[in-house]
């Protein structure tokens, strides 16, 4: 009997750890993403000012006399957002991983989950990012036919985090 | 040995049947997507001439005077497809999930993976769908402020079935 249940032991590792790769794809850093999990390459780590944190882009498509949209997609990892800034023609942003952050001047931080979708208003300062313990991948689209984004001061923690410290005033 | 024997085949029968779930996420028919594939609902049936065989549409964002851009997700069952139809401000196709068709009049047909991202010309006839052995997920953004899709004539099956009776002539 002693050598059956070190077999069954031994199967039963092995099976929990084939397994594994499979069942931890949701909500993991970004460093752990799967290819799976991935449905457009991370793209570039962005180097500017107007971001807080670690994020990356990639642009998928240029806006051009074709087409004024311009398209990306962004993953922020925990912790990290755009600075507060806002678009002449509007934004819509499809959520397609991980938890974010969104918050327009003068409203409280909404939570933003995969399959969600946002449209953000023309010229309404706003910000987004991910939230603080979950990447956030999203694919922003942003009309260019009124001109470029307009970047305002970077969101401070104190506002970042005012989703946690007013989870009794959110909904 | 033989009840050991019977152990081990037992357990592995159930490591190999508990991962079988997670393992085959990719590229199964429509009805057989994990919620974990999916990001966007699949939506409601589409009910139109407009479309051969099954296909799901999830309207993700209606235009109005905030934004122009219409947002949706379509999900093709393997074989199904749009009508020809054009665009009179353009049309952009990200691909999402499985293996999709796409042809522009007078081109030849082009395989659009998961991924992958396509823009329509104004006013060029066109269609789209899934592949005939995988579903295909797409989100379509098309500017609305030109005006509504002009629809034309069903793709037959000899235009469906190009892709392969041509796979010499295509790169």
């Amino acid at each position: 009997m002693k050598m059956i249940s070190i077999v069954i032991i031994a199967v039963t590792v092995f099976a929990l750890t084939s397994c594994n790769n499979a069942n931890t794809t949701k909500d993991e850093p970004v460093g752990a993403q799967t290819e799976k999990e991935l449905i457009f390459e991370r793209g570039d780590k962005i180097d500017s000012p107007n971001f807080t944190g670690n994020a990356w882009l990639n642009n998928l498509v240029t806006a051009d006399d074709e087409n004024q949209n311009a398209v990306g997609s962004v993953t922020f990892a925990p912790g990290a957002r755009t600075s507060w800034h806002s678009h002449p023609a509007g934004q819509i942003i499809l959520a397609l991983a991980g938890v974010g952050y969104y918050q327009e001047k003068g409203k409280l931080v909404e939570i933003i989950r995969k399959g969600e979708v946002v449209k953000c208003p023309h010229n309404i300062p706003h910000w987004h990012g991910a939230s603080p313990d979950s990447k956030f991948i999203q694919v922003a689209i942003t009309g260019r036919e009124n001109g470029p984004t307009a970047w305002f001061e970077p969101v401070t923690d104190d506002e970042y985090n005012s989703y946690i410290n007013n989870k009794d005033k959110n909904k």
